[in-house]
């Protein structure tokens, strides 16, 4: 690939072990877990080490490898029952990207056919999931950045860079393409409380690849379209409905409410594997509720008086009606609905 | 008053000193600040020791008599260059409340008449606006509450509490009325960063007196509003033109936009002190931008990548025709418009 915008893995296997770079503690340190057991990566999943919908399926396709080695070394003949285990508790690690899902049924379906060691077979694929989507990230930034016309200005939602993704990534990774290309002016990002991906990684990933960044708070970007500063709001998605409806991290769906009223574009960018056809609609999509302390508390210290309750969403969900573009690596959908959203997925 | 729900003053006038309490430090410490130089409270109204817009012009006020008392102490037959100099310093602690330059304008005023010891004349002033202040809550808190039906869910943004005002609050003052009339269902408040007024302020009122609350991150709004769960947003105001445009904490604007697309009633609700008949519309209201470190980071600490950059407006422009309900203590203004305001103000 031409793009030098593109820098930073957040997943990688290397001597046989699963690296992940440890978000939680950016962008104050680039600390990185080795992992050796499927249920450690599981963990990681749930306790954010690692995040973002293709970035968690990547995980669980190489703790998959994980989980075969150790079952195959326990019981060469019948290591089947114990992976299966190990894959449907990795699968219960976080309920809203359906990524995970798929890749977990990636991998058994892989398994199920495989004679002997099962290591090297997975591996293959596993790799192959996570190269895939590291290419669909490019040809996604391609795809979408054709909508900007030059001089635009961006505004993104939580992070979904090459931290989210196997690497590049997929909203990010259309502001990567589109900076490269010379059309953007200006890149606005939404902290994205309450875990401030937007100004912990997304910031962080836009000032290595050296792409200037402003930041603001979630509740400033309405008043951002009101003073015609943004053109697009292009985010990710943990969940598409076949409908068009979008699944993302919680704010997003103001910001496409926000967007539609100021005439602002709304643009999604997300893997076909993002994509549900078995789910109608966005009603239908498992939303995870998350701790209170997250909103009540910063950083470990409570800030809420105590006896105060919290309502914490992880995401919402924002219909298609207010979608102007879908981004696949299979194409572009404007205006999406159930047939679009079929002819593109079959 | 009836209203039991009234325990909280967050500036006082106490041994002929001026108590504030440190709003910095809240809800993990209640410290007050004893201030006996005018200079030094200019300096709290800059750094948010004291916030929301009543607050800040009856701490003006306050000050004010410090700075009468300092200089006629000093020239007692010459004080008001002086005193008039610290007005004019006093006056530019913050840019957007109208209510602080409505008080230095009252204080001036009376000044100018006074003969021989300014401090008694001016003390009586400054405690009458503060009373006037709290009295006027209290006639708010009863027009306001009148328009939830029983079982209504409410979001509020910010604080306009106890805190922000001379007593009981503006919009939480409403909420204060129509919780003891038992109207609401349920109080929810944005946690509203940068500042967290609503985690740090909002919740710690109203834990204090026992009206539950649930806090949510702003970017979650709308997404309430799509399930249904409040009828209004109900918000103060910095400072309101004269067709009825409304300046508040940043945050406010989309919280509007958003009640508008879900049909939720949007109530602002300031004394009329508030409304400056000067200011034609929002467009000319002085919009104050903050310090970029109040995004980039929290308590202090760098959260965001070294070389982001940060948008931070502390307040936004909602146009009067998203406003559904204006609350004064001379009344209510629905739809309001110059005509509906003018009436008012008349």
């Amino acid at each position: 690939m031409p793009n030098t915008n593109d820098r930073i893995r957040a997943v990688a296997w290397v001597d046989n072990r699963l690296h992940l770079l440890d978000q939680r503690c950016l962008p104050g340190r680039e600390e990185t877990l080795v992992i050796n057991d499927c249920r450690v990566a599981a963990e990681a999943i749930r306790d954010m080490v690692v995040r973002g919908a293709p970035a968690i399926g990547i995980t669980a396709a190489y703790a998959a490898v994980l989980a075969a080695r150790a079952r195959f070394a326990a019981d060469g003949s019948n290591w089947h029952p114990g992976f299966e285990q190990d894959l449907a508790g990795l699968n219960q690690a976080r309920p809203t990207a359906v990524n995970l899902g798929w890749a977990v049924r990636s991998m058994l379906e892989r398994a199920a056919g495989l004679e002997g060691d099962p290591v090297a077979g997975l591996l293959e694929l596993a790799r192959s999931i996570h190269a895939e989507d590291i290419q669909a990230n490019h040809r996604m930034g391609e795809l979408g950045a054709q909508f900007f016309e030059t001089g635009s200005g961006v505004l993104t939602h939580c992070n979904t860079g090459s931290l989210a993704t196997g690497g590049y990534g997929t909203a990010l990774g259309v502001i990567r393409s589109a900076w490269t290309a010379g059309r953007l002016d200006a890149v606005f990002a939404d902290e994205t409380r309450p875990w401030l991906q937007g100004a912990r990684l997304t910031a962080w990933e836009l000032v290595k690849d050296e792409i200037p960044v402003t930041l603001l708070v979630d509740g400033a970007a309405a008043q951002l379209m009101q003073q015609g500063r943004v053109q697009w709001v292009i985010v990710g998605s943990d969940r598409i409905a076949a409908n068009g409806d979008v699944a993302n991290k919680i704010g997003t769906y103001s910001a496409a409410v926000a967007a539609r009223y100021h005439g602002v574009n709304f643009m999604v960018v997300a893997p076909s594997s993002t994509v549900d056809m078995a789910i109608a609609s966005g009603e239908d999509i498992p939303i995870e509720m998350r701790a209170p302390e997250e909103v009540l508390g910063l950083g470990g210290q409570p800030v809420a008086a105590a006896g105060a309750q919290a309502w914490n969403p992880a995401f919402d969900v924002t219909p298609a009606g207010l979608v102007d573009v879908i981004v696949t690596e299979r194409g572009v959908v404007e205006q999406p609905d159930l047939v679009k959203m079929t002819a593109m997925m079959a």
